[in-house]
């Protein structure tokens, strides 16, 4: 049982701001995400593109913006639960509330923060006969942990920027890369795809296109794919791997939150926007895209100040007896739970002669 | 008469940042400041401290943020009305609002936005028989170009970290400088005491502490300062100048705000924060500090949610029939009034062979 003060589901930017807003307030955070990585939204589909309208940012790429998120909150030391959905609400009499996730973790809080976003992360599955029976058996629809894959014969499928930068990464790592797609062009960021021409070039990529994967088998676990040349009158051709990762994208489903007996309107849960972004279930809120008040935008900076409020509340909820006094970071400094401490130079008083 | 979209009252974080939202809209703004220069509080109180919970900015110099605020809303080209105070807000026939400054200039706009912080900055002056008489005739609170300095012979007086920034800046312009402090110890950023020591030390900087001005005199402008030094028998000296800069720290009153048949509640503006943070007389709004509703946190980041929705209504007051469809930055870019352009590299499509 993973115990913290607020429980975050959803690791995207309102759900990383929430922890230190938190943790300003000496409130413990931890977080789910299904995705492997942080970053909701702006690590999964934009990691690369520059975003204009975060407040004091001129420019920041997606991917930067998350990682001086990440930066911000180290002191608070969150916890992250990645790489599996939440599955289960539980209310407990002591009126604490226990979340399950699919792998079966269970995590305990007095207070449940969803930073959903559009929903779940979920990636679409290419239509293949078997494909299910090789889940986590070599067959996987996300990289979770590249290094299992050292000095494997891995095939990757797919045409987009994740196809691109996983063929990329993983050529350096596994015995055998090769990427399969079922056009000849491929969609994303010109880095991208010159840099796979070049693995190409070099013998480091082998590249199979037009083409489609018919058929998997293997004993147990994943041992060869069929893959079919688009157009030709030749039968599929075997080729040995160890691993197959098809990289179609991931596409956000509300999911199993929809059940939990919440308020939903518009495929968000409603809140009390007058107030702390508070859902019909007391203790549970929903801040950033997931919730829904009249005039909502969804934007990353709306799901800070969101965030913001909703830390006040729960600390008020946490605490009923305690009345908290709001220091400004800049008079108070940052106090982190690792004992690190951040504060501004002190003025001097000193004497000019 | 200047004329605007938005007519925003204060160009603190808060004022800057609906610029930028407004831009977004297609909407033109004017600001208005009682200070010489744009970021409210940050650049008055607390330019050189660091700020540690803007979303994305593990750490942030105060002056830094409105440097980088100023950036993010060049393309949209606002209007800046600086060094007066907005005096009276009168609603026009035609539905719009005719503001006027301390120094007369008049703004019309069918929308105003008050971001008004703590209030309007205002000088705390010395107790000194005569003085006001001089103001604008030698004697000035704040510095608003210091180019009117050149060649001159200037005292400032003060302790704290204008004064001392200010004689370090104005000693390099000024034909002679004197800084003049009731105590021999001053209280500022430790770069900046030891600047103005090196200073003195050289002879470009002339201290006299502990001491007071005790009168001032000249012929139709001020041309000279009476120099007491502190617990000395011997009379006052006459130091002769051209300039006389008290600079005892500028406080922030509501001011005439106040008179202007706003709901006001603890030194406050109540707003709308179910919808829009629009006050009790429509087509004004109030957002940032200078705001309340249940909950209310003064923060910096909730004045760039407060900008962001105020702007959204504000758009459909100014154009009922129009609907407004909101495109991510990152997708539709940036189009400035000036015809620049920002945007998203694009994805290429493009055959690996
Ligand atoms: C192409 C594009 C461009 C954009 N550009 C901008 C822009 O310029 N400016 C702007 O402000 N916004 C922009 N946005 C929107 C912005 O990305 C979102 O507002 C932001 O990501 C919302 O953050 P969030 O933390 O609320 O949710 P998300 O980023 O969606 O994160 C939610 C996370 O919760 C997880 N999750 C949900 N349910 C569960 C569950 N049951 N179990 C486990 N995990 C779960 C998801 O996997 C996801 O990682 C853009 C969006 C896109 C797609
Ligand atoms: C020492 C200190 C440390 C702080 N640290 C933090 C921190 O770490 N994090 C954080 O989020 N916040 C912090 N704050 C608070 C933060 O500075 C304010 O929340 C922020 O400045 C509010 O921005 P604003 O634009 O709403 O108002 P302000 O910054 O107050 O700007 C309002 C402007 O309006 C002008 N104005 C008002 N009335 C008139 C008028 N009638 N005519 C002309 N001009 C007028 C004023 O002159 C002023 O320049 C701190 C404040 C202080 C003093």
């Amino acid at each position: 049982m993973i115990t913290s003060d607020i429980l975050i589901i959803g690791a995207g930017p309102t759900g990383l701001f929430a922890v230190f807003e938190a943790g300003l307030l000496q409130l413990k955070c931890h977080l789910i995400d299904a995705l492997p990585q942080p970053g909701g939204q702006l690590a999964e589909l934009y990691p690369k593109k520059p975003i204009y309208d975060i407040p004091g940012y001129p420019e920041v790429l997606a991917g930067e913006l998350v990682e001086n998120l990440m930066e911000q909150i180290r002191p608070f030391q969150p916890g992250f639960t990645l790489g599996t959905r939440a599955e289960t609400l539980e209310k407990q009499d002591d009126g604490t509330f226990i979340v399950t996730t699919a792998d079966g973790t269970k995590h305990k809080a007095p207070v449940v923060a969803i930073a959903g976003g559009l929903g779940s992360f979920e990636p679409r599955k290419p239509q293949l006969p078997g494909l299910e029976a090789y889940e986590d058996k070599g067959v996987a629809y996300m990289v979770k942990d590249p290094e299992i894959y050292r000095g494997k014969r891995v095939l990757i499928a797919g045409g987009g920027d994740s196809a691109l930068d996983w063929s990329i990464f993983l050529a350096d790592i596994a015995s055998e890369l090769t990427l399969i797609h079922r056009r000849t062009e491929f969609r994303g960021a010109l880095d991208s795809v010159e840099k796979v021409q070049e693995l190409k070039d070099s013998g480091k990529i082998r590249l199979i296109t037009p083409a489609e994967i018919v058929g998997l088998g293997g004993d147990g676990k994943v041992e060869f794919a069929e893959v079919q040349i688009t157009g030709s009158e030749e039968a599929a051709e075997r080729l040995e791997i160890d691993a197959f990762i098809p990289l179609f994208g991931l596409s956000p489903k509300l999911g199993p939150i929809g059940n939990w007996g919440l308020e939903i309107e518009k495929n968000a849960i409603r809140v009390d926007n007058t107030l702390d972004y508070q859902t019909n279930i007391p203790g549970v809120y929903a801040i950033g895209d997931v919730n829904t008040y009249p005039g909502k935008l969804k934007l990353i900076l709306c799901g800070f100040h969101e965030a913001t409020l909703m830390c006040q509340s729960a600390y008020q909820r946490i605490y009923p007896d305690k009345r908290y006094v709001m220091k400004y970071t800049t008079v108070g400094g940052i106090t982190g739970f690792d004992g690190s401490r951040k504060e501004a130079p002190k003025a001097v008083v000193r004497s000019i002669d």
